[in-house]
């Protein structure tokens, strides 16, 4: 069976929902959206590429930072409109603000709270 | 500050991505979304509230099953659209399956291989 039958495009406007965890720490990185063609780019590449909503383009992850990711697992839900990729994060940084994680503002008392660890600074990676 | 300001419910129809992670194993077990009245129930009683977008109303996880789950902690990712909550998983399962996970279904070799652990009989938490 072809794997992306398993995936419902349909809920999401032709995407799922694609969660990237840090196969090293567990940590959850980054989510994004996948299309059929991203997922299928993914599986043969090996390496993630997302679908960008925003820019209504095919998304290799790390393009622009060379932070790619490197597909080490690809698990999908009970209803197929979403997938957990566990991959190996190069750069050791998935946020485009230079932190490890997008997820880097804990609540705290009612407070955001940074906790996120600054790998890069996104001014010298990106330019201006 | 408000908490729900640093959210942006606005790109995803009132709601914003819901990632749950099981705190105890650093597991992903669900995804779901939340609107500002789930997000502000949840902080305010500590158990996870979703938004059901299928039924359009707020959905306390595990109100049938009982397998509710408590908030540890949560994050929000670099552009407020999305959140991780750190939870404990009651009753050790988080899908409607009877795994504890949603995500069990991982792809090996171009076959999506069931390995997820069957925690309980959903015919029997959730009748007929």
């Amino acid at each position: 069976m072809d794997p992306a039958e398993a995936l419902d495009f349909q809920k999401h406007g032709g995407t799922v929902t694609a969660i990237a965890v840090d196969d090293a720490t567990g940590d959850v990185l980054m989510v994004a959206w996948m299309n059929e063609l991203s997922f299928r780019k993914t599986i043969e590449t090996g390496e993630v590429h997302y679908w960008s909503r925003s820019r209504d383009r095919l998304w290799h992850k790390g393009e622009e930072s060379g932070n790619t990711q490197r597909v080490v697992g690809i698990y999908v839900d009970c209803d197929g409109d979403a997938v957990v990729l566990r991959v190996e994060q190069r750069g050791r940084a998935a946020c485009h603000t230079g932190k490890r994680s997008c997820f880097f503002r804990r609540l705290d008392d009612g407070t955001w709270v940074d906790e996120g660890e600054q790998v890069f600074d996104p001014a010298k990676v990106y330019g201006s």
